[in-house]
């Protein structure tokens, strides 16, 4: 494993010794409450997928400054001996709570918490939230995309687009959490035991004097995987025609055929599919499948089956693993409450001009609200950590902002889960290691509680994040203390 | 270092099992050549910033499967003993030649060429695309926002909003090759000896009880570098006047004021750039410099320079680091020439509908025109590998696509420079070990090389890339023949 612990922001580094040097002249010892969130969803969708959370676990367990590291920040010139004792002993000793990777998340929710010392956890924030931006933008993208193929089998093929190696690797863990079948991406499926596939290029092809030949000793060689790439030459007179001769002569060698088809990968792709589907279907081959690949996004892959494109198996690089039209993010990491010397919380609000970047204080949870009879997402609901609900009374809940918008669940008719789980607990992971496929497992039951509406592409219905009434409260509390009203 | 061998498409690795397959079957061995070139510059630019070619190095320098990786692809079920053998015994032993990092490139001309035995050439495609099409699209991106900064200097501040570490640690590399100053990536600053800064995060005056009281004990430890974030409550009625009182406190102590100032993370970055300078100025602190930061790019930064934003350093995150606007470089890896036993070059040619897209055949090489006079740039010509120029005698060159646009360079008033470099021959890596900062110095050349009418945001003009007349005579022949007229 990595030892990442450099990879931070320097401020994190210079604050950390300011703070260090602040304990060390008062004497006082400061906690820090930390949330991670986001304000937006990506690419418009109405919901995001929380991922990277097994990596944050690996980078908080590996967290130490071993001997070249401090060599380095001395040569800085910035940072004093006793600081540098303090990171050559460094470990961390507090708190992490998370949202499960594939959770379905909300805007303005934490996806994550920390509660540590604070130059601990000012020390964490850039790599926590580099690793879940990252993951959690791609995993929301590939959850758009596989919404878009409507249970077609979708591939994430965009390695050598993405954004050097770990967004390659990472991406392609996100992009099966998000939903898709398998990856291109082989040290992705070697480090995470994903699906990988794939069969060949045009210049398999074109290392071939003909087409032909080309498909015969591939075929030859994968009679189990066959899918020939027909775009070569010409999809329609070259490409698809030798497909089928090929296709014809396994068959008369007696091999049974399946999981075998074509690949096209450009041209206009329902036109060539409609007819492709046509020419496979009248030479006998109903079940060869159709996959598609060449700058596809979900809006494109939305658009082909409108049109009736005989597509059942979707190939999508660039788009996916760099979320093209909406390429970060934007997860933040605020400061909500501060303790001195174990004292009683003292709590923290950032101000803006713009009510919705008004972040919430204090030490929070969050309880997701479920329809009882359907098993549907009703809301989330923030609450303080000390708050319990009780679903055998009714409840009403209220939208922070436009206060008048409120909602009453009927006592007896609505589910209550938390959601955010125990990481780390005084410095130790306590938190179960899942595979990939586990995630992938709970994250497609997230993606089954919502509702179709919340999910459409273009503007999806959204769904209400309130805060309970004693958070709502200490917040209008604090923000007329702080304006001075 | 890590080893990246597996970091292909699974379809490299069917593909090789093929070409392996094919070799031992009929006793030829075949070589490749693959041309890496790319079709568009990232966001309307009138160059790009080539980049990555230290990571392809290394990548290719490492490449060999270990006990692990054979067991793994053993495990998929698609490989046999012989190619795993021949896997488990892998090195690269071809040769790749280059244009070096920093070098200004264009669409069409290739920024890597591999010519080595076809299985080899296959694997690496995969990563050496990943590698060089992340680091020059940031390259790219921070060459243009360090135009629109006009020479201030502009620190990259990404790596929370990066697409995963890697994306973190060498885009901020690549961001120093485009012309940045400095980075807020520790990790990249020890991996690469580049500049790394950062001072204070809003957090830093929540914890404390006023902004003061925060600034102050700041500037008591860092009055060497005491950069003062001035936001959090109120600009300019509580963290300017506050900024100014700490700077007079550190005057009447005594310290001599320098790399000191304020910096602005939210609001109209024109006005209250405008005010706090002012502000400042009458303080008697002219010397102080106001930073900015908070969603930049390059046309905000050009948009607050045209308003009078008296703004001197420049914090660009999300938009550099990720290329927001254009977060994938395109480049691409095609199939050249192929030599069966050591013959002659079997030419190779890809068509397309698009006459952009129909690919270039053989060994080719790339000459750089510039005039002799002003030393700066005029055009390139791609040549194959055998052609020489001679700048003692006329030179008419023509745009492949549109024929009649021709321009002739007068013997002896222009010099030629051959832009691809050796970097490994039959295997071995022949190419020099730079720093960051001699490929910076040499980057920064190349962009001084282009008249200011290719460095424009917007439209700018763009630079001929034009065939050799052998190169172009030997394209249409194949062109013609292929569509059998």
């Amino acid at each position: 494993m990595r030892n990442l612990t450099l990879l931070t922001d320097f401020y994190e580094l210079t604050m950390m010794q300011a703070y260090h040097h602040h304990q060390a002249a008062t004497g006082h010892k400061q906690v820090a409450v930390f949330d991670m969130f986001y304000r937006e969803n990506p690419c418009g969708n109405g919901y995001a997928v929380a991922a990277g959370l097994a990596q944050v676990i690996d980078y908080v367990n590996q967290l130490s400054f071993d001997k070249q590291d401090i060599e380095y920040l001395r040569s800085t010139g910035t940072f004093g001996e006793a600081f540098l004792d303090y990171l050559a002993n460094f470990k961390f000793s507090g708190n992490i709570c998370a949202v499960p990777e594939g959770t379905v998340v909300f805007p303005g929710e934490p996806l994550l918490q920390v509660v540590a010392p604070l130059m601990e956890a000012q020390l964490i924030e850039t790599a926590i939230l580099n690793i879940i931006n990252h993951q959690s933008l791609i995993a929301t993208k590939s959850a758009r995309v596989c919404w878009a193929a409507k249970g077609d089998p979708v591939l994430e093929f965009g390695l050598r687009r993405a954004q050097g190696p770990d967004a390659g690797v990472y991406g392609a863990r996100a992009a099966m959490i998000g939903g898709c079948a398998a990856t291109s991406n082989v040290l992705a499926g070697q480090m995470f035991g994903v699906p990988v596939r794939g069969t060949h290029a045009h210049s398999w092809i074109m290392s071939f004097d003909t087409e032909l030949e080309a498909f015969e000793y591939y075929a030859d060689l994968y009679p189990q995987a066959c899918i020939l790439l027909v775009d070569t030459y010409n999809t329609l007179t070259s490409g698809v025609p030798n497909a089928i001769k090929v296709f014809k002569r396994m068959q008369e060698k007696g091999i049974t055929l399946k999981n075998y088809g074509i690949r096209l990968d450009s041209g206009d792709l329902a036109y060539l599919s409609k007819q492709a589907r046509k020419m496979l279907d009248e030479a006998g081959f109903p079940d060869a499948f159709i996959s598609a690949s060449n700058d596809l996004d979900e809006y494109l892959i939305s658009e082909l089956k409108n049109q009736g494109a005989k597509i059942s198996l979707w190939g999508v690089g660039t788009h996916l693993i760099t979320s093209k039209e909406y390429p970060a993010f934007g997860g933040v990491y605020k400061l909500a409450a501060i303790s001195t010397d174990g004292g009683a919380w003292q709590y923290k609000i950032k101000l803006s001009e713009d009510p919705v970047k008004v972040t919430n204080p204090g030490v929070k949870k969050i309880f997701r609200l479920y329809d009882a009879k359907s098993g549907k997402m009703k809301a989330d609901l923030i609450a303080l950590a000390d708050e319990e609900l009780d679903n055998t009374k009714d409840l009403t809940i209220f939208d922070p902002i436009a206060i008048w918008k409120r909602m009453t669940l009927a006592a007896g008719e609505f589910t209550v889960r938390e959601l955010m789980q125990p990481v780390f607990t005084n410095g130790k992971c306590v938190y179960p290691q899942l595979t990939v496929s586990q995630i992938c497992e709970y994250a497609a039951k997230e993606r089954d509680s919502l509702w179709e509406e919340h999910k459409r592409l273009v503007r999806p219905h959204m769904m209400p994040v309130d805060l309970s009434q004693k958070l709502y409260d200490l917040k209008q509390n604090m923000i007329s203390s702080l304006r001075g009203s």
